[in-house]
């Protein structure tokens, strides 16, 4: 079993020899810059495992994997338009570097290449049409996702459940789908297909939820993003969902007041949500909330017929992503 | 063979049989309302034709007709947003109607949707991933032919071959995908498939060229949008890179002044530049480059190996789109 950093620099490679060096360069210069700037390469990495596992041949694994980044990125350029986020990875984003104009286009047209890398990821028209299938379903679930989100911002009414089913969507299907469609690219079965997409949306899940959990209680100098954001954004992630069905009385009040407004003392507001959160034991809460879709992932893992060298890499993996400081 | 009006009621039949009345809303209502604004629904009906030809199944055409028609109104919203046109056939345009964050939105779900249409083209795998490989490639080449329509605004050493380009790019490409997908879905061969790709571009580069012809020489009483509106908006068209290239001394001075400012007195600006273009015999010259596209067309037609009423159906469609009231 090649080890992650090994699949990195394999994806890195393959990615450089696909660089977007063609004209026109007022579309193509944003989509290498935005896929040259690295990040994590989490999805690739995936896809390649996923393949891996059924002894893949990584000339068709690494088409979906790059599918899968250019779809990646896609989203985050057009996210952060939407969002009117400045940076990305620390560097300006695309539109802020390019204007909105080419933000808008550059993301199209990343859209349309991942289904051109896609084309290439198996050799059997077959499951070529199968990768379609899959892509198609989880790229769909990326933009209800988003919109999901955009929309309960505007709702006070949202269940934990929604809430649940929103990150699974807009985060977790692709995680899923990087698995499957790796496993789909080796031509797996569809029972181990069937698993891999849930060991992989269960691992979403949970990565996302610790991510709100950090977030809110994670250690400042680990963490890294300033912890509180999400409290300062007033985003009602699945914590505050809890604690408003928790809190009773004038806690509840002013739990609803602080999470719709925006006072000029920050670290105050953030201090009196967070110990309202603790003193209604959200923390031991969410943490078991992680556990179960943590636990549920290990489960559809186990259950997969695989050879165990390819799933200990999967558990490793797994582990590094949901242990993470906190 | 079926008219073109059947055809196009057959397709709205199916349009509304799939239309997007699924959550979320706030995504899929926008959809709705672009695709429910009808227009010619000119690239469905010449899928639809391209099947026609080799005796092709509506139950496979039908879902390549939505994949292009929902593709093209993808473009329009994202178009709308990156040329602030506040209006689309007389209806607010969709970022205007339900913001800029809602058109980026549901356009890139949209683009995904005609890849979920596209996948049910066709019965064999094969001709899915021949589906792909072309809508592929002229979804590419419509974001490739933006850019360069964008590039061309802030230079002035346009070649008339880069326009033609920049059109066949822009508008030309999907034309001519739209009756070879057609043909794809019926299993036409591959000589029939670049003969109908051959006709489409050449019809669609002329019928471009004509809409430049009648956007300045046209009969204000009968041409839909405003006549000397490429002129105001600095357009430079084929008929200005021709007339710059014949215009010696003082013209061409006047010419490129007029054609880089924003005077006052529009009319003015129109009558000027309209009848420098004459003086220079830029009508018939202009009537010559339309023709010759449009006999390309008919030349790739008559090689056609396909039963006579199907192509005189193509014959006359394409004579209703060149000979529109000039």
């Amino acid at each position: 079993m090649l080890d992650i950093k090994t699949l990195q620099d394999t994806f890195e490679a393959y990615r450089r020899q696909y660089a977007f060096t063609q004209d026109p360069q007022g579309l193509y210069e944003p989509v290498e810059y935005i896929m040259a700037s690295s990040g994590k390469r989490l999805r690739p990495v995936l896809v390649l495992m996923g393949s891996a596992l059924f002894q893949g041949d990584q000339s068709r694994s690494l088409p979906v994997a790059m599918a899968v980044e250019i779809f990646h990125n896609f989203s985050l350029v057009h996210d952060d338009i939407m969002d009117k986020a400045p940076l990305r990875r620390g560097k300006p984003a695309v539109h802020t570097k390019y204007g909105l104009n080419t933000g808008i286009l550059s993301g199209d047209v990343m859209l349309i290449y991942a289904y051109k890398f896609l084309a290439q990821g198996a050799e059997s028209p077959e499951a070529v049409a199968h990768l379609l299938d899959v892509f198609n379903e989880v790229a769909i679930e990326v933009c209800e996702g988003q919109q999901f989100d955009v929309d309960f911002e505007s709702r006070d009414d949202v269940t934990i459940s929604e809430y649940i089913n929103m990150i699974e969507l807009k985060t977790a299907a692709l995680i899923g789908g990087s698995l499957q469609m790796g496993g789909i690219a080796a031509d797996a079965d569809a029972i181990a297909l069937t698993e891999l997409r849930s060991f992989g949306r269960n691992i979403g899940i949970a990565f996302q939820l610790q991510d709100d959990i950090l977030d809110t209680f994670g250690d400042p100098d680990k963490f890294g993003k300033r912890v509180g954001g999400d409290i300062i954004q007033n985003k009602k992630t699945f914590l505050i969902l809890k604690a408003l069905e928790l809190a009773n009385g004038e806690a509840h009040q002013t739990l609803r007041r602080l999470m719709s407004t925006t006072p000029q003392d920050e670290a105050h507001k953030i201090k009196t949500v967070t110990e309202l959160l603790r003193n209604l034991d959200i923390p031991s809460w969410a943490a078991s909330q992680k556990e179960k879709y943590q636990e549920a992932a290990f489960t559809a893992l186990d259950a997969l017929q695989a050879p165990e060298p390819g799933k200990e890499q999967l558990r490793r993996l797994a582990d590094q992503l949901l242990v993470r400081q906190s």
